[in-house]
């Protein structure tokens, strides 16, 4: 039997912008594993009852249900060690940094950059869910979180620069092949990627020329994902 | 014939605060190897010019010469396979990662933090070299580099955010054991330690315990180690 995963999807249910659900397309794609998708909106917490929490992804592999990216990151390399995602304690350790920085330094740059174009694409039925969360959550409204596209780019330039020069020795985060670190870093770039019309990096930068071997990885997968407002 | 370290030391030659030489002194100790260390100043270029370059750590074992913390940790690793500092491919370019992290965010809020006890450190000799190299790097005067204690701890708790979340879930940034990742981070709190009088952590911040357990290793090694204005 197929895995199945549960994926955010905008009102254009083609559209799959979870910055952690592309982490595990990644991860999938990175093990040769497929899985059928099903498209996921932020309201639909009946559907994913049955992982015993209300966030995606969530994969079902056989009897196994594994819910959060970090989670399901380490099912599969329990599950299917072959490919390692994570290849020893150290990079384990290492890697939940990588995510965490992620998670605290791009992921608060990003939003405001892309919020008017993210709450234009989400399904009609999550809007009142999505504004009520994320303006719990940020302390104020949507429309305070957005800054000008150049404020963005600067403050992401800034903030990507340790990143910036570990790519200078090495072609990915993760080394001289990609794996999860670079996932997680992926995700990110994905979220924009689907939801924007607007480049938030400078041709020529390094990240971005690490975005575009990215973009190219595993037939194109990411390069070829619909894209909303495209 | 023991090893021998060249070893960036204060006016007060038993202070020894370079954060690069920290990284090696705790690599060493990982090991469980043991080098002689030779006090360098900053301008004592003659001293290290058998290794074709200006600045410490110089590592010195047999009839290889090795400069670069991060060279002479691959050097190590190499040379004394046992107890790795970095235990595979993945985990060589996220310690990168994290050394590029040290570099660009924590060290320039520290600096701020304590250039006036490390100018008032430095051994007389150096005094017009440190200031003019570093004024130059800086882009400004010396006296303009220090900002408020007050404003020093806060930016760093800010930056320490993501270190802070992945010691959530392991006693060091390398996992269950320290390894290289934390010498690099370490390294840049006993420059603090050895140099200033001041506290920049918050007791009970789980990066002040992180730091608790670094000082404990190796028989106590960071927390013995001479103070300037101690």
């Amino acid at each position: 039997m197929a895995m199945e995963m549960w994926d955010l999807a905008a009102a254009d249910e083609t559209v799959r912008f979870s910055p952690y659900c592309w982490r595990i397309r990644y991860a999938l794609a990175h093990k040769g594993l497929k899985a059928e998708t099903h498209p996921w909106r932020f309201t639909d917490k009946d559907a994913i009852a049955f992982s015993g929490q209300g966030f995606v992804p969530v994969l079902k592999d056989g009897d196994h249900v594994v819910a959060d990216s970090w989670t399901i990151a380490d099912y599969l390399d329990r599950a299917y060690p072959e490919r390692p995602l994570i290849d020893g304690p150290q990079a384990r350790a290492l890697t939940n940094f990588v995510r965490q920085w992620v998670q605290i330094t791009l992921t608060p740059i990003i939003m405001r950059g892309i919020m008017p174009e993210l709450f234009a694409a989400i399904a009609e039925k999550d809007r009142a869910y999505f504004r009520e969360s994320r303006e719990q959550r940020l302390g104020r409204k949507l429309e305070d979180v957005a800054a000008p596209l150049e404020t963005v780019r600067a403050d992401l330039k800034t903030a990507l620069h340790p990143l910036r020069l570990a790519l200078g020795s090495e072609p990915f985060v993760s080394g001289a092949e990609p794996a999860f670190a670079d996932y997680a870093v992926m995700g990110a770039f994905m979220w924009v990627r689907c939801i924007s019309r607007h480049e938030l990096l400078e041709e020529g930068d390094p990240v971005f020329l690490w975005r575009e071997r990215m973009l190219d990885l595993y037939d194109g997968m990411g390069r070829r994902a619909p894209r909303a407002n495209g």
